[in-house]
């Protein structure tokens, strides 16, 4: 299966793209990333990997949309990576797209190139976040900055299909992220919704505080767009500076130790970075393959603008179950079926 | 200075913030706490402490707003201890009131017998987070869920002259908590209010995302209320998760190292707790003294629901700052003088 692959998007663009393409092609039974932007610069990363399998290739792109970039500037670049990489997609020669460069410019492209899933009223960002059993998906990020709380209802009902189908998970608990546990909480947006969910048949917990979504008690936890990428911001930005601390904690402590006692100190900063390595598995992004947008009649995967090389192969998987997994025609079938309230 | 202190709200309540009274009672100059709620509990309290400071005095009250209530329940309980909280401040008999109840009890009482500041338009709740140099207030946090640019506006005023008569910071740099960098992002709640805090006369930082904050690029982020509220609890579940992340690494590591080296590894556990307290005292909100409902004509200091002695103790020297430095006048008048763009 051919995955387009925009190989100039993201802050280790293009080396660790290009390698999780090449990872990918190694690992993943009949997958054939198509590395899409500058070839000159693709074929050199390709021939500093070296023995790349046959099923990488590479389409050329001259432009790229980058950080400064407007998200609609991606109509001004019609020969930007992410762009080609969508055109590859629409026309068939690939069946899903993978970025990890300007998520507006992905969101963009893919609105125009592929248009909406029938019946879907917006498109919205899924992304995994890790809780201290697993991960769930919050939905929507930032896709969709104007919610109504049929989007929404339509967000809870994609994501728990990307949740069965992805992660197995047999019946997703939806959540609606608000300011309180009662159903009563919240604007009219978010009481509406909570009626819609509630009548929807999805397995709808209720409303859902910040607290609690890290504890696991749901498998999604639906959000407005806006406040999804203020909460989804933020608890990436508290994430860094928590770990920033806790390393110049450990630091101060073992050199104090490091003082009185070398060899104890130097045991316990190898246990040390073991913890820290554990943690990071436990809650890096690269484990989680990237954010589908959902909605869309076609498959984009938004990878993190930091991805490395196994964060990209792990995109690239995903991105080949969700086509081979039929998840959009699945969507198409829930959303008809959606029960309405009386 | 007699400062009321709501002796039944919180988890710990009434032990710990019966602790707390007396500690400020003992360590803050002129400090006369006034604990109010249930008078044979808090005597049997102040009893088991001992060698009770003069200032502290009781007043009694029948009822308690519990979490199960809402908010508006607190006209309902006209005897609960946040009410009769209030009620002495605005009675003058009490310069200021403390509470690590029900939150929106605690604004509700506040603003059915505080009223507004004259020129303010909706109070705000402004909460002291950590950074990885030191804190920033965010505001609002639920105060107002309904939120428009001029209280916005008004929210990081407010915000400012708190941060510089509390936290001494001299020209406090506001920031606004918004999906992008570029002026022009977001929904038109942002756009306006991005406006008004440009021509405000406020060092306004501009637009700030929620991965900087945390960074310490701003002593204020205004916030709309409801993705303030958000924002905030799903920071602290991460926070939560986090650390629970991080014992139950370091534990499997420890109890490895255990097995092959029972003195190393219990060598290694001491030091791995001073690097968690350590960690815990750089992000505790105890440490920052609770959070100010900021517009209302009269002095109330919200505390975290798990406060402990020491947060109540803070609480209670924050509130008497919050009155000796004349805070609420000092808003009055840059409320009046606030420059409205042309």
């Amino acid at each position: 299966m051919r995955i387009a692959v925009d190989a100039m998007g993201g802050d280790l663009a293009p080396t660790e793209i290009v390698k999780g393409a090449v990872l990918a092609a190694r690992q993943i039974p009949d997958c054939e990333p198509v590395l899409v932007g500058d070839k000159a610069r693709i074929d050199s990363e390709l021939a500093a990997i070296g023995d790349v399998p046959k099923g990488v290739t590479v389409v050329h792109a001259s432009q790229v949309v980058d950080m400064h970039d407007h998200a609609v500037d991606v109509r001004k670049k019609p020969d930007s990576s992410i762009a080609r990489a969508v055109g590859l997609a629409k026309a068939g020669e690939a069946a899903a797209v993978v970025s990890a460069g300007h998520t507006g410019a992905a969101v963009a492209a893919s609105m125009l190139n592929f248009g909406r899933l029938q019946g879907v009223q917006r498109p919205g960002i899924g992304v995994p976040m890790p809780t201290v059993k697993g991960s769930f998906t919050l939905i929507d990020v930032g896709a969709n900055i104007a919610a109504k709380p049929l989007h929404l209802l339509q967000y809870g009902l994609m994501a728990s299909i990307y949740a069965q189908k992805i992660r197995g998970v047999e019946r997703p608990r939806v959540g609606l992220l608000n300011i309180g546990a009662e159903d009563e909480k919240g604007n009219a947006l978010l009481k509406e919704t909570h009626s819609l969910l509630s009548a929807s048949g999805l397995n709808f917990h209720g409303n859902v505080e910040g607290n609690e979504i890290f504890q696991g008690v749901c498998d999604v936890v639906v959000c407005e767009g806006l406040a999804g990428n203020l909460v989804l911001k933020s608890c990436e930005g508290l994430a860094e500076a928590l770990l920033t601390i806790v390393r110049s904690e450990a630091k101060s402590r073992l050199n104090a130790l490091g003082a009185r006692d070398p060899a104890a100190a130097g045991a316990l900063g190898g246990t040390f970075k073991e913890i820290l390595g554990g943690i990071q598995s436990r809650t890096d992004y690269a484990e989680f393959g990237g954010a589908p947008l959902l909605g869309v009649d076609g498959i984009c995967i938004i990878s993190h603008g930091r991805s490395d090389a196994r964060a990209i192969q792990n995109a690239i998987r995903v991105a080949g179950e969700f086509a081979s997994r039929h998840i959009n025609e699945e969507i198409v079938r829930a959303v008809a079926a959606l029960q309405q309230p009386a």
